[in-house]
């Protein structure tokens, strides 16, 4: 495990950032392709990461002046280096905790989060500091995973095992990988309106080749990568684990199936 | 349990009719919206039931001509009287086992099978059954659940716990509750080429009132109507029953939210 001043579930090795851009660029339309911000909107990405998402957001809405800001600096400086080898001008990137943003209330005419509210012990304290960013009228778009919403053939419960490992462990860390189901009752809660939610789902079998692909190289890397940042033996026995691992990429193979199912919720801040 | 000769796990009551309608009729556009027949072809629904899809269907094909079979004469003089009620001309019902239906190789142009497979212990014969009535070139449409796709919050074990007792029950009568992963393999394994499956996605929330009473009236209801018609008593007890039915409807409640995905597959029979 490399040294890591902010524990994250998934690390922040080379590979991790390869799979998380080919995540973001694999799931782009899937995910983004109804976000679209106002040319002169300023916009706050909450945890930008590599930035794998920041590149899509920015191209998507090119005339909108994006503030991504994440905790690691190491993070940062990958996503600045990806900003720039992708020519993209409109993000300024910032280091900050999201709890204690450098920010001015009311500042910003629209927030993003993705892939974020999972890996934090209170997700709901999070969404009430971004309410408090947006003006009045601005909106807040939030993706998150659920990982109870894996569906796979053949079923196994080895494969359910390795994955209930990685949601153990996110969950020792304080986050909780089956969060996409709450994003209703969260935003509600922390006091935005107009919530809507809407589920977006990956269907994998081998007609779909490139989706197949995805599993194999997002999901399943994802669950296998947990194993190289915490330590697993209490949880899972290694043959349990190889079993599952196995079991995981036998879904990929010419008649396995595989669902996902990841949901974005778009809520707005009213005025008073 | 009433006197049955052709045992289905959601038995035939007239309140089980009532909820086989309302949930046709309020999953027609998600299920139905893509399929339709030319006029003049000729189409086999096999295991009508009571006829909920079979409106839809004729309603959707007005120049198709259907001919919709059941094994239980019980459910087709129900179907027959309903399709009488909505006005439709284009259907033809024959009481038929569809193991041994009294009907010419390739006489059909297509096929349409709902929520059928599921509850038969060799669906992949039925479907080869199914293929030598087909014309070549002929397709085949075939839509199923899954219950395994479940998702809600709050999360609960004892939901789970009800739900997996439907799931065994039907399991013990020769079925699987969680076939809709397996279209993928059964469609190929069946001798259909070009298949593609999607998936049917439904997700309710309380901004979502229509879907979260669709929750209520198709799902729960489902899930507690197999108490009528099993015994449960060394799958799960009373108090466990309770608590896991109560924690079903509470995830219809205002902060609640509730996934369920159907799966469609269509699949061509290729000439030689």
């Amino acid at each position: 495990m490399e040294p890591n001043l902010h524990p994250y579930v998934h690390g922040r090795s080379d590979r991790e950032s390869e799979r998380l851009h080919y995540q973001a660029s694999r799931l782009a339309g899937l995910l983004h392709w109804d976000t679209h911000y106002l040319p002169g909107n300023r916009v706050l990405e909450a945890a930008c990461g590599v930035g794998a998402q920041t590149v899509i957001l920015a191209e998507n809405s090119p005339g909108a002046e994006f503030v991504s800001v994440d905790i690691s600096p190491e993070s940062l400086a990958r996503a600045d280096k990806r900003i720039r080898t992708e020519g993209v001008k409109n993000v300024t990137f910032r280091q900050g905790d999201i709890f204690h943003l450098p920010f001015r209330k009311e500042s910003f005419d629209h927030v993003f989060i993705c892939f974020l509210l999972e890996h934090l012990s209170n997700p709901l304290l999070a969404l009430e500091k971004m309410r408090d960013l947006l003006k009045e009228g601005g909106t807040i778009t939030v993706i998150e995973g659920d990982h109870g919403s894996a569906l796979f053939y053949p079923d196994s419960r080895y494969a359910h095992q390795v994955i209930d490992c990685l949601v153990e462990i996110q969950r020792q860390m304080g986050g909780n990988a089956m969060i996409g189901r709450e994003l209703w009752h969260l935003l509600n809660d922390a006091g935005f309106t107009e919530v809507t939610v809407s589920p977006r789902q990956v269907y994998a079998d081998s007609s779909r080749p490139e989706n197949i692909e995805g599993v194999r190289n997002i999901f399943i890397a994802m669950v296998e990568g947990v194993r190289k940042q915490a330590p697993t033996g209490s949880l899972i026995d290694a043959e349990t684990w190889e079993k599952g691992i196995r079991d995981l990429y036998r879904t990929t193979e010419k008649d396995g199936a595989f669902s996902y199912t990841f949901f974005k919720a778009v809520g707005v801040k009213e005025g008073r």
